[in-house]
């Protein structure tokens, strides 16, 4: 007896100090543990969510929902982009998942044979890889350039997919982009966007956006959904009830295949498919979702006032690390994440691991290593608690590098 | 752009006649649909479960849950199996699923290479197969066997598994029961358990049991768990709130890997790496089905009383269906599914995906044909129905039997 191959890339960086971090707090260690993206351990879901929830409960909404998602829903979230972005997307192009992982491990199986190619930038968001991987598929990257903002260039993209069609063929399957950007709280400009679309569509690469956090975007920025943008050209829109809706352990995302092209359709359908296979996603969850995504006053409040908060904190937090002589964050307009640089070259440590290993052990603060985004020498800062704590944080990784800085102790 | 190959195995026969019920009930048909076994749209859902969900929600757990599980849940589950079949199992051998199907296929991914095996007995459950077959899996396929009451004959397994290994290696990883049966209302008795227990051990091969109707048990049988007789040996339990706790739509299944061997163990790593993946299930379904799983009272009488229920239906209507000369059910003793042989020789149809069709078409019965299930010339009947309903479908069946009788018309 033995395991398969394939699931040893089964794995969650984020996730790699949680267990000496509970640890830790057993031997009465008071830890601040910023690893995980969670806003509902920090804001209270909604009111109106909840009892919208209750109701589903109390209503017997407990059976089995079709596979691809409630009708109620599906049609929500139509009304939802008509709305927000002024694109007309058929209810049956959506597909309710049991999150955005979901969705993706869906697109992976549809879209990946053995070899074949998926391009993620770098940083990226650890969870796109596994599924891909295990699926027999691989990754080509391309990059969010810090010095640039985090934004792509896309005669950069353009050219190294050139490059890599004419040594391998037409394998890549799919392009990924993360807008507003997990980890470095980017959010992408129109112009950009409109390159990334030009350049999928000119390779006929399908365009996937992770836009889960598109309704968190502070500091004047505008996102531009890329339903938006590429009406007409294959592509695939995710997103979800866990960031905007504050609601992640509901496990709702949905997936958007709009187009009408006979590709997109055929991908519809085989998604659709692929949902049957495990039956349904939560039943009561999906009609809480709905009412809430039609309660345009209640949630409106609600996300406005989120987002003005989380604006404060990441900017508070942006603006502590930008003192410091030893790292430096691009300034985020979205998500909730500070991706700052640590400057290794003036620190007596090996790597970023080594950086988030020491910094849990000797100032318990848990964060994740930028390596485990594809950025080393990088952290990510999850910015959702209070200044107070956010100030400790900075502090505590500040004694930190000072503690570890060349030419000291 | 072009669709992956191994996605096309992604069908779910138990709902293809869902379009063609639905477009008839959409003219104003009053269709009958017998096709999902789903609980929670014939008995509500224990107001303990619902009151337990809702004080879930109006506490905020609505975060995130620990990606194995929450505690409480992962306790409650080791004092049921304690509780109902005297096991010992800890509370770190039980990994919360997004229901059965989830359990499934993180247990394809762990252990399944390119043109490995899995054991399956015909008439098998349909959704065991596709994800098996996406992992690069394929079936060897025993029998329960009908003459015997649906019964596995041990020595007849004993010799395929024999002849298999003999000519392609072991490449057998897994050997799957269901107990009680879908689609056959089978409980297998504690000799025949016993004989797959040692077959399982002899030859290497994990067993799994998937133990999901472990509550809806009738007409005097007697279940045993696997987790009883399997003590030592690597085997995995599958099951969840969907059926026993008739809340389909929580989505909340779990997974058991109790023994301490080493593969056993690494398992069950491998395991909880793959919950990782996909962040965490429903996190206040989980507390719901913790605190009733807790609530002995009060889910002892809902289940009790919901198993008397369908003890009275399933012997109502497998009454009916044996006094019938087209068709034959074994009696079923838990579960809440009959599934009769068509006498199809007496009849001027080709096959049971003929009969299944004609009869939606002709009488407005959807029913599940057996093929779909490995079992030709059967139909599996979904029986939850109230009794004047069942009545109405055998009726209707009758009907169509004798409309395409051979020697009439």
């Amino acid at each position: 007896m033995f395991l398969s191959k394939k699931s040893g890339h089964a794995y969650n960086p984020i996730y790699e100090e949680n267990r000496p971090a509970e640890l830790l707090t057993k031997k009465g260690k008071k830890v601040i543990r910023l690893n995980q993206g969670d806003p509902a351990r920090y804001f209270k879901t909604p009111r109106y969510l909840i009892e919208a929830y209750v109701r589903a409960l109390r209503e017997g909404k407990t059976f089995y929902s079709s596979s691809a998602g409630v009708m109620e829903l599906r049609d929500a979230v139509s009304e939802r982009y008509k709305r927000l972005y002024d694109v007309e997307i058929s209810s049956s192009s959506v597909l309710v998942t049991q999150g955005v992982s979901e969705a993706l491990s869906f697109l992976n199986a549809a879209l990946i044979n053995d070899g074949d190619k998926a391009i993620l930038f770098k940083p990226y968001y650890p969870q796109y890889i596994p599924n891909l991987l295990m699926c027999g598929g691989g990754v080509l990257f391309g990059d969010y350039e810090e010095a640039k903002g985090w934004k792509i260039d896309a005669d950069a993209l353009s050219r190294s997919i050139r490059k890599f069609v004419a040594r391998n063929g037409k394998r890549i399957k799919y392009m990924l982009i993360t807008n507003p950007n997990n980890p470095t709280g980017t959010v992408l400009d129109r112009k950009t966007l409109e390159e990334i679309v030009d350049t999928a569509n000119d390779h006929g690469i399908l365009l996937v956006s992770d836009e889960i956090y598109d309704e968190i975007v502070f500091n004047g920025a505008r996102f531009t959904s890329i339903s938006k943008m590429a009406t007409g050209v294959p592509h695939v829109v995710l997103n979800g009830a866990s960031k905007g809706f504050d609601a992640t352990g509901f496990r709702i995302g949905y997936m958007l295949v709009p187009s009408e092209d006979k590709f997109s359709r055929d991908l519809l359908k085989r998604l659709t498919s692929l949902t049957t296979m495990r039956l349904s996603s939560n039943t009561p969850a999906q009609y809480a979702l709905a009412d809430g995504m039609r309660n345009e006053r209640e949630h409106g409040e609600a996300v406005r006032r989120m987002v003005k908060e989380i604006e404060g904190r990441v900017n508070f937090i942006t603006g502590l690390i930008n003192r410091s002589e030893y790292m430096h964050a691009v300034e985020p307009q979205g998500a909730f994440y500070v991706f700052p640089k640590i400057h290794m070259d003036r620190l007596r440590l090996k790597d970023d691991k080594q950086f988030t290993d020491g910094l849990l052990k000797e100032e318990y603060v848990e964060l994740s290593r930028g390596s485990g985004f594809g950025a080393r020498d990088h952290v990510r800062v999850v910015s959702l608690a209070e200044k107070g704590t956010l100030e400790a944080v900075v502090k505590r990784m500040e004694r930190f590098c000072s503690k570890h800085a060349k030419g000291r102790g």
